[in-house]
């Protein structure tokens, strides 16, 4: 029988999203489960197995005419296929799981894994903005931050199969926020959505200024309530996106000094802040970057569907 | 004719190293010429090319037997072959100038560049410490800092052809020292030989601490002077090299959460120092690392002696 399909999964921390998709890039039908609510890597696996084969069925196709599963997930390693020391999952933790290996084992595929920050710049260079793009940065601004690093067409995975944990650079050396990794003054605890509502909390702290953001239990502020907030004018709610964007430009600064890409994908659920954040980012990168690349790299918004992108580019492991 | 060997060429702030290679990576015979005695690249060229051609002359070999030359230099784009704002060379300045094409014209042999910190990675990588390895990044200490970074077997150079300006990223973001790039701040304004320097100077100047440096005037204090200070057991200068490493192991770290490799091979005049600035550069390395790499990344000395590792690197680029 003929496989002309393929299943993307994009794990997340609160859900995993399971496309089918074909030779085309076609996303033909999808479905969710959730990814938090057991710390069992076995029950998350096999109810990720059960949902692929309804899905499946529920679509008028057989197991056979699947080719294979590709998976993006936190943490994962493309070469081993596991899922390492995933603290942001509440099946993950301080372990290593073979994830690759105990789902093929029940569910019969081939199932190949790399890191969603990665599985989403495979999908924005297949079908999305980088589209012909041989060298470029995706950064992900989600509840972390995350990074796929594509050099001469291909992504960067390094001696390990980790490469790509722009996240984890370090903005501010002293003093710094503490990190979920362990560290402190990473990039993500400053740029990611989480990041813009610890800054909202602690410039509500520790000024006086008037704030539309003071209406909402400090607790409880989200990005969402930040970019909201900016629309309607709160002045303390723009310098939020200032800060944030500002620190992203100089992080963005040193990557290029790196690998000189052509283009910087931004990805993720602080995109949708749309010119609130792309401003100060542009204007940051431009004013820290050396002269040589002075204005001369893209900052792009990914141009995919947040949900397609991931279970797009994992999916392109499957073929 | 056959064509059995290549020419390797070093070119650095003061001097060009020349070499002739065979095909086993030996130089067979190597020669220098000044490099700062003009502010003509034409006549430098002229220089150049007419030392290959009496260095060819008397080892008996005719051009006829020159494959082609590989040329590292400051600067160097390696996908048009020329030499762009090399403000560290006194014939480059803010120009441009098609390097490759000029001594083509001239000596009539196919001439491929690169930059000079990309050569000696491929040098080690063919020839030295980093032998077999697929993933490593080559830091060269010396009048500036260089980095040629390899990933997977291949020399990353980006969109641009620039890519691999370590040097250059931020370290400090407020108040950091003027570098000759045009930013402020850059790693290279204080772990090059200069930087050590430099560092010299201010802590003699902000401080009273009693030092064998205070016996040289301040304007003549070099990286090698500093060195000498600390094997005698001077403290100022022991504090001087543990400042340097530990803001080069920050500096590492990050580069380490960006491509993951397998070693770091420290290369240049600063790595005569040997534990001095090794032993803070592994400690602030592991200190600000990521977890998951603490204590893994190799960071070795360069094991080529320095005039060979370029010559061999840029000669590799002719074959």
């Amino acid at each position: 029988m003929e496989k002309s399909y393929v299943v993307g999964i994009d794990i997340g921390g609160q859900t995993a999203k399971i496309g089918i998709v074909d030779a085309r890039g076609t996303v033909l039908a999808q479905t969710a489960i959730k990814s938090n609510d057991t710390q069992s890597h076995e029950v998350f696996i096999d109810n990720l197995c059960n949902a692929v084969k309804s899905l499946v069925e529920k679509n008028n196709i057989v197991m056979d005419q699947i080719r294979g599963i590709g998976v993006g997930a936190p943490n994962a390693n493309y070469y081993n296929g596991s899922i390492e020391n995933a603290v942001n999952l509440t099946f993950g933790g301080m372990k290593i799981i073979p994830f690759a290996q105990l789902m093929t084992e029940k569910i019969g595929l081939p199932v190949r894994l790399t890191n969603d920050a990665n599985a989403a710049a495979m999908g924005e260079m297949t079908y999305g903005v980088a589209r012909g793009m041989k060298d470029f940065i995706m950064i992900t601004l989600g509840t972390g931050v995350g990074s796929g690093i594509v050099v001469g067409g291909q992504l960067l995975y390094g001696h390990d199969g980790a490469a790509g944990e722009l996240g984890h650079v370090t903005m501010v050396r002293n003093n710094g926020r503490i990190c979920g990794c362990g560290k402190s003054g990473c990039l993500e605890t400053y740029t990611s959505a989480t990041g813009v509502a610890r800054t909202a909390r602690e410039l509500l702290d520790e000024t006086d200024r008037q704030s539309l953001l003071r209406n909402i239990p400090a607790d409880s502020i989200s990005s969402k309530d930040v970019f909201e907030a900016a629309q309607q004018g709160d002045e303390l709610a723009k310098d939020i996106f200032k800060f944030t964007g500002n620190m992203l430009g100089q992080a963005l600064a040193d990557f290029v000094a790196f690998s000189s890409p052509e283009a910087i994908v931004l990805f993720g659920g602080l995109t949708k802040s749309g010119d609130l954040i792309m401003n100060p980012v542009v204007e940051s990168l431009n004013a820290n970057v050396m002269p040589r690349w002075k204005n001369k790299i893209k900052v792009l918004f990914s141009q995919l569907k947040e949900s397609d992108a991931a279970i797009l580019g994992a999916s392109a492991l499957a073929w």
